[in-house]
């Protein structure tokens, strides 16, 4: 297969991206072809198309999933439903609690984004049940990936940069915290206990063939990421991502589409250098990154972390932000975490596209709703139009035109009267 | 007065604040004497000596106040100690409802950290009962800004830059949003209606001579910054500016301390350029700046919004952030929401003092108690310890040592198995 073949079975949704993203259609396709842009699509699942890659909005992930102490499909489905209702543009099921079968297949049904998933924790969780993850063979990593793929999942993370080589890279480092992708941990260990090469790198080639049959776009996991400041942009992070440099080469010559995944905990001052390098290295593969996280010290709100980091990242080129929710580092998110995550990463993603000069009308539609002192119109812009207008329930002003802040010292109403009747 | 003599009388506050930030005194006080630090302190008040401003970490405000809707003075000092507790380094007093001499005079016997009033409000506001506020004299706002001196209010927001020339810029302009600064569209409005120049300005060496006979310091406010991204940095908001950069040479000159309010909303790709021209045109005063807010879409979370743009200015050299809270443009905020917006502008400078390299060891903290599973330890190194432990506690892990999320498949316990023990 080829990526210009590949094309040709999207023309449909490249030419639906095009028209949300307003850009030309030839143009897209020229961005498609060069890999500069993935629309990650399972014919199975066929999802509203999505575009991921320069030139286009920023689009958000939401990660849900059921854990081994909290597996309730339905609070999940609920999850999913929320991530959707605030705009998340994808949705990840990490299960590795429960049905995780069931829980996937239902998450595809309900939702129409594109949905990822990250075969290999099904793959080990089935073996903690039995013995230890390291157990697990390179079959059974296989044959997760195949049967997502059957269920219609649109993307998957594949931590293939996780070698041998960069696992020595990482014994010598000494770092703070070692590994925290959970994925690139079950691959760490099971290198070093079998003693024998990842079976997603080494098999790489057969993993291009499924990607193909299947039509699923893969997300190259940073298996290596850092997991705290201290530990950030050190040389495994670096080793993970020149691995990945060539992977997404061989991806493209077999007509797969690949995207590379990105920290992590990474200080402001190193987050362009970060997206400078993925994109050089990676021959602008789109960039998906997970927050990145700013400083370590703020659990119970590492969404706005998460938000600072993505704003940033985003505004310098990264094309796909994961959000992070209030509980990260502490427990399985709630509803309402899922919620405030969804908002907070949405927040960043949009700030980006408007100091890119996408989607400023927005912005613009709220500014004059305000300069009127148009309420319903305000809401009607808001990101969360239910929590604005119950932040303004709760607090009722006596003006009904001005808000409970100012009252009658109407900054707006003030200099209407004076400036603009004057 | 000189600052050399200013210097001489703060002696003590100059090494304390030399020893809370860890540098050398006689540096600080060079950095004094040139106006790039200041250290807000009316004996009157006696704080616990703060500086702010080039080479020292990163200092974050909390607005609080009552409104004429809402004026209950139990909640404003509520306010004020929830502030502190979650470690604001200044406390703004807005109020405009309610006994607000009372409400000043409380909480400047509450709290030990600077206290920073806009006296115009109040001299605004006692008009409005028997007027408009543009039948207040220049002696009713220099009377209430010595009010405020003698009470011990620490820095004050004084609108000198809302000249007959900046109105004039502001005509032509025809902005979305006009003025949103309270104390600017007094200004405005009582210029246009008197036809006189504005008093702050036109008597300003009068102001500097109250700054030095009280001690307190100025803080040039920027009553027309952007209220939208579409009118952020236009011609008004530079005109402002440029008169600000004289009014800062003008009280270096007569020995009062003074540093430079910015911001507002801005998108991200004009931060830079804000933090930079400020410290051309006002020859590296201090700056303050409201958020900045990156994107006017998200009433309800524009402490998230404000905390991007604060990370981001601050990373660029603004040297004092003040909060917004998720209410902003809503209604006045609640005790929660101040703790809410502390947390978020606390995580904006902190983001932006560890990648200027200071603080790092609050990071390094969290993240080798992170690598232990340390939880008790970790809760120690939070922002908000009480959020944290209630999220776990809300949601236990079945293993003492994880959490919810990972549970089993850990993946720091993972790797400590295979990498550290192999």
């Amino acid at each position: 297969m080829t990526l210009e073949q590949l094309a040709s079975k999207l023309q449909e949704e490249i030419k639906q991206v095009a028209k949300n993203e307003k850009i030309d259609s030839a143009k897209l396709k020229k961005l498609f072809l060069d890999g500069r842009v993935v629309i990650p699509f399972n014919p199975k699942h066929s999802p509203k198309p999505l575009g991921i890659g320069e030139k286009l909005g920023v689009k958000i992930n939401a990660n849900i999933g059921a854990s081994p102490d909290y597996a309730n499909i339905d609070e999940e489905i609920e999850k999913a439903k929320t991530a959707v209702k605030y705009k998340t543009d994808a949705l990840m099921d990490l299960s590795i609690g429960g049905n995780i079968d069931d829980i996937r297949r239902k998450i595809l049904k309900t939702v129409s984004v594109p949905v990822g998933t990250v075969p290999i924790y099904q793959a080990g969780m089935e073996y903690t049940k039995k013995g230890a993850v390291v157990d697990m063979s390179e079959d059974d990593i296989f044959n997760s990936i195949e049967k997502h793929a059957k269920d219609g999942v649109d993307f998957m993370t594949v931590h293939c940069g996780v070698t041998k080589e960069s696992v020595e890279k990482l014994k010598k480092q000494k770092r703070i915290t070692g590994v925290v992708s959970r994925g690139g941990a079950f691959l760490v260990a099971w290198i070093i206990h079998n003693q024998k090469e990842n079976p997603l790198y080494k098999n790489y080639d057969y993993l291009l063939e499924l990607a193909n049959e299947y039509s699923f776009t893969l997300s190259l996991g940073d298996g290596l990421r850092p997991g705290c400041i201290a530990d950030a942009s050190d040389k495994p992070q670096m080793q993970e991502l020149i691995i990945l440099g060539e992977l997404v080469e061989r991806a493209r010559k077999k007509g797969a589409q690949v995207m590379v995944e990105g920290p992590g905990h990474i200080p402001l001052n190193q987050i362009e250098a970060n997206v400078r390098m993925e994109k050089t290295i990676c021959r602008n593969a789109p960039f998906y990154v997970l927050g990145p996280l700013v400083t370590d010290i703020a659990p119970g709100y590492d969404h706005i972390v998460g938000a600072i980091g993505g704003a940033l990242a985003a505004y310098y080129g990264a094309d796909f932000l994961c959000y992070v929710t209030p509980t990260e580092h502490l427990s399985l998110p709630t509803v309402d975490d899922v919620r405030d995550g969804v908002i907070a990463s949405k927040i960043a993603a949009h700030s980006a596209d408007i100091a890119r000069g996408k989607n400023l009308d927005m912005d613009l539609s709220m500014a004059n709703a305000r300069r009127n002192l148009n309420w319903d119109e305000q809401f009607k812009h808001c990101l969360d139009p239910e929590k604005a207008r119950m932040i303004r329930e709760k607090r009722k002003p006596s003006f009904e035109d001005t808000c409970s802040m100012c009252g009658s010292l109407c900054a707006i109403k003030m200099v209407k009267k004076y400036l603009e009747e004057n």
